[in-house]
């Protein structure tokens, strides 16, 4: 797929903001002033890059002022992607059994992550593929955060991933623990203790099945979105020591 | 107890080490040039001091680079004090049930740690009454590493413990478990995911117990004395958090 870039603005420090298609898939890369750079891929959840930005920002910045590119795209069904009906379908019923103080079926997790992990990873490996051939970014490439079973496959499947930070937040269907096992790449394992939407067990079954010689899992007090500023510092030294 | 230097030794950077008794208890204080300065006392398993001592001095001048003084204390039964029966006979029946492959009862774990927690942190209690009267030391004082039970009722117990770097590598017995439940200061422990020595439930649930509003798991591959460098860089930036 071909990537075109639609506008440019300039950052502090030298940071350069691009927003780019990719095909139909919008996207925006960061590159800093000392570009031949390693790139980062900044996963995000499913709830659209206009309202993910200023946190997708404030993790670009962070990875330029350490010597990193980084780089993002919209997930299918997201944002101003086409809305996928059976994503929709899957959400829908997951809000339904909560509301009911239902248990979250093995049946639910799959019909809402597997479907889009099938899609999304495709989309991320050509979104790679482009990338790579700027002048401004060279490997290696990490993979950081988002809905950690896209990460799974991705660090599972795609020999160019080095390193990566996955944030242990959302639910993971049962065949995605069969092929973290075969993930062996360090990586940096982030969980929030007290996560309202994350199975505390789930996430430690997970951390346990990665092959990597180095994995880290670094747990701290607080609900999804109650990340502290350190575990952030911790995660970019991960990548400071892998992909440099 | 009187605290008392029995010898002094200049190290690299300004760094002083001096060794002490404190009544018939062997210890040693680091200080770094910058004296007066923050303690971090430096807890250890019941091996002896001379046996810990190449680790001991590579922590203490850690935290002297750090701007901390250390100090630490030998525990009651190990290294030159005196053989205390008790304690070597639950150390006999932990070998014997460990060689016969029979499980670690909770009565064999009470019988190992109990006693020394008992015994060992009043003894800490009056290092630290000792330590905060000299002139190089100052508030506050952190605590870490060592048999995790001590550093729980440490830190439980002595308002002056301002934050503990805690080692889940030893058996924790059940009463620990609830004296966790008062903990409430900062909290970086440490777990060695495949400690061979150390059950892995266990550990996560003494860290799911502390009351704590900040408390840190980082959980890294390896065994019992397999802690990566950038574990230890970890636990020096949590108390320059919180003790400086």
């Amino acid at each position: 797929m071909p990537l075109r870039f639609t506008s440019e603005r300039h950052l502090d420090d030298g940071v350069v903001e691009r927003a780019f298609t990719l095909g139909e898939i919008p996207g925006i890369l960061w590159t800093p002033a000392s570009a031949p750079v390693p790139l980062i891929l900044l996963g995000h959840p499913p709830l659209g890059l206009d309202r993910m930005y200023p946190r997708l920002v404030a993790r670009a910045l962070h990875a330029a002022a350490d010597g990193f590119a980084a780089a993002t795209i919209e997930l299918p069904g997201s944002g101003d992607r086409p809305r996928w009906d059976a994503l929709e379908a899957a959400r829908s019923e997951l809000r339904r059994v909560k509301q009911a103080g239902e248990p979250v079926s093995d049946e639910i997790i799959d019909a809402l992550i597997l479907p889009l992990v099938d899609k999304a990873v495709p989309e991320w490996q050509s979104a790679l593929d482009a990338l790579l051939a700027l002048p401004e970014i060279e490997g290696p490439v990490g993979y950081s955060g988002g809905v950690i079973s896209v990460g799974v496959r991705l660090a599972a499947t795609d020999p160019r991933i080095a390193a990566a930070g996955l944030f242990a937040g959302s639910f993971v269907p049962r065949a995605i623990l069969d092929e973290a096992r075969r993930v062996t790449i360090p990586l940096h394992v982030l969980l929030q203790w007290d996560d309202e939407g994350n199975d505390r067990q789930a996430s430690l079954d997970l951390f346990d099945a990665f092959a990597s010689n180095e994995k880290s899992l670094h747990a701290n007090m607080g609900g999804h979105t109650g990340v502290p500023p350190y575990a952030g510092d911790a995660a970019a030294r991960f990548f400071t020591r892998h992909l440099k």
